[in-house]
């Protein structure tokens, strides 16, 4: 945000699409980028490794360096150019990295460069990670992540609060990322309105999922429910958001785990990201059976994410406290105008922060819920699901999936802790 | 927004004062303008007006015509120029206006005219209306008050909100409205924060109210309460606030009512504006023995007062509610996305609305509360316990307001109705 470059401009730059030629001159005329290369680019390579929706990213490496290089063109990418998107989104992505490296820097990659002009983001080329949702899917288990997921949202969310900004520098922050509605209109679309009305847009396993999506669209409570959660999510600026921590952006070594692609960065509750990131990890929990093979049930990796989500929860929560206690800073519940250190006061603080945790809870498992369901029936589906190739098998997992969530939404009372919600899996 | 000339600017102009002669001259030089006085302004008499802590503000009239002229320069009018605040202001108070005035027409005065240049808005000039503050000090009645104020509340908030706004539209605003920091500032320091811990611009009767100043500043439950009202503050993007709304910002005759000066405009809880009136009427519920003579002992003006804060509850519930039942265009809770005419999806739908509605009963109840108290012990006091000029009177009515404020705060139960929070006046 203080770096002009950075900037978004009222006129968007029409971006031209680099080739591996174009790409070449362009690092050669960039001192700094170059320099990686040793001022030689005669044994870099190039490739086109984007697989996602938005944008095209490339790999540029040689022997001894490497660099990921986004470019977001004026679409879509999934659309071929049908769709048009302005290029501001990338501004939005660097902005949002900048802010999420300098609160957790271990989690979140390094960035070298942003070219408004060229709509073109380098960035360090994670290697060897792969996506985490792909390691989920072989089944591969990563001891670290949860104490990293864990420090990545306290801080991310403590330090994009007003526990820790001062009202100006929030709301010049709020000011900034309200101007994302591009991709906002995505999220609010696609998570809470078209899988519970009838859309052209989603899309289902016919016919074994027919009843129980016109069940979910039929049901006045949870549609009550997913409406009151869109209503959060257009309202509440509690924090900086990522916005789409799915297990698709997360890459991952056993060691490493590194955040990537918050182009749909927004102010928003803190219980989005955290229930984005469940709700994909359950997706998997469900699918897992359909991976089994003779020599491995997933029985044990199943119980791991049950595991693994615990300690996301427990971790974030012990240090969001941590964080609470030391560094209110900002405008909301300040140390400083707390100076009072009596029993009465400090057990009031503590109070009031076991239920801001509490209900970030229940924001957490709402839009975990919405998520599993958004993946199931709605327009974009995931790998964890789309994998299994035996339809019966799918539909089974899917079939689950949705229960499973339709059980949350339709939860009259509160969850007390994370187990509880956990517990909503119907034993067999 | 839509106005290229009211947009603010990176590099503040900095406006020249003007006199009578120079606003002359500007007038001439603005065809529109010059034409309201007939293209002759010989006859014009020019008078500054201006009562508020800020801007000035001009009389310009003759006998056929009258226009209210306010200027911003880049300080604080009451400083004298100490205190430094960018002239942008005016740009927010000119764009919430078109917002108000575009909502509820009736309630907001005409503009004419924007200049940025010379940070000066031009508005029709109200007459013969009065501040509602000094009508209420004389014990006036304005029997169509309730009517007038519960409109422009519900169009206003319902209209700038998502149940009436696209997202887009929405973040758009957000997006503006969040520049105003400096003006927002002082609404959260003055009336969250100061009152309640040791500041040198807190004043107030002493040592009469001594004791229970320092009470209510080591009262960690009524703290808490505070805190928790200045996040939503803070954080709740419900709709655009005039977030001043106090009888000192309405002008009133009999038959008219008119909302003015809304630059501290932001988004944010909708009960802000409701609490922030409701606040000032029940201030002045409690001076108003100590303007009672043998000829009137006020206590119908009091019965008075009472009524009206139900009136408006009353009236603003029922106006939401036809506004909810009938155009929810727009993100949150689209009519469209609920064409299930089903009785469980209706009693669903009314049920939200209900505890919608419950949930901005309790924040305005708890704003009205930091605004008696703010305005009692606070930097910035208010006539009807200023005029009272007897200073044991004046205390007997501070101390009322500080209870009644303070058992609001310690509520530890819901207010079920406007009635519940009336009843918490403590019988004689």
């Amino acid at each position: 945000m203080t770096d002009a470059t950075t900037q978004p401009v009222a006129n968007q730059p029409i971006a031209k699409a680099f080739n591996e030629e174009t790409l070449k001159s362009y690092i050669a005329g960039q001192p700094h980028l170059h320099k990686i290369f040793n001022n030689d680019l005669s044994r870099v390579q190039i490739t086109e490794i984007g697989d996602g929706n938005l944008n095209f990213v490339f790999f540029v490496t040689d022997q001894n360096a490497a660099l990921a290089m986004k470019q977001a063109l004026p679409y879509s990418r999934m659309s071929g150019g049908a769709r048009l998107l302005t290029c501001e989104r990338l501004a939005f992505e660097t902005n949002a990295l900048k802010e999420f490296k300098r609160l957790a820097p271990q989690y979140v990659p390094s960035i070298h460069h942003f070219d408004t002009k060229q709509s073109l983001l380098v960035m360090e080329f994670l290697t060897p990670h792969i996506i985490m949702r792909k390691g989920m899917i072989e089944g591969i288990k990563y001891p670290k992540f949860a104490d990293h997921i864990s420090t990545y949202l306290a801080n991310c969310l403590f330090g994009t609060s007003d526990f820790s900004l001062e009202p100006s520098k929030k709301r010049e922050m709020v000011a900034y990322f309200s101007r994302n509605v591009e991709l906002c209109e995505i999220t609010e679309r696609l998570i809470f309105t078209e899988p519970f009305i009838n859309s052209d847009n989603n899309r289902w396993t016919r016919p074994a999922l027919d009843e129980q999506v016109f069940a979910l669209q039929n049901n006045a409570a949870l549609k009550m429910r997913v409406a009151e959660l869109k209503y959060r999510f257009l309202t509440r600026s509690e924090a900086l958001l990522h916005a789409d921590l799915h297990s698709g952006s997360i890459m991952v070594t056993e060691t490493e785990s590194k955040v990537i692609d918050p182009e749909f960065a927004v102010f928003g509750p803190m219980g989005f990201d955290i229930g984005i990131l469940i709700g994909n990890l359950m997706i998997n929990y469900f699918t897992q059976p359909a991976y089994a093979n003779k020599n491995n049930n997933r029985a044990s990796y199943q119980d791991y994410i049950l595991n693994l989500i615990e300690e996301i929860w427990d971790g974030f929560t012990k240090k969001f406290t941590l964080l609470w206690q030391s560094q209110r800073h900002g405008g909301a519940y300040k140390n400083s105008d707390f100076s009072d250190s009596s029993t009465d006061m400090q057990q009031a603080l503590n109070d009031a922060l076991t239920q801001y945790l509490h209900n970030i809870l229940q924001d957490s498992t709402g839009y975990a819920a919405t998520e599993m369901i958004r993946r199931s029936i709605g327009r974009a589906h995931v790998l964890d699901i789309d994998m299994i190739e035996n339809d019966a098998l799918r539909s089974e997992c899917e079939k689950e999936i949705l229960s499973f969530a339709v059980s949350i939404l339709e939860n009259k009372q509160d969850f007390k802790s994370i187990r509880c919600f956990l517990e909503k899996i119907s034993k067999k």
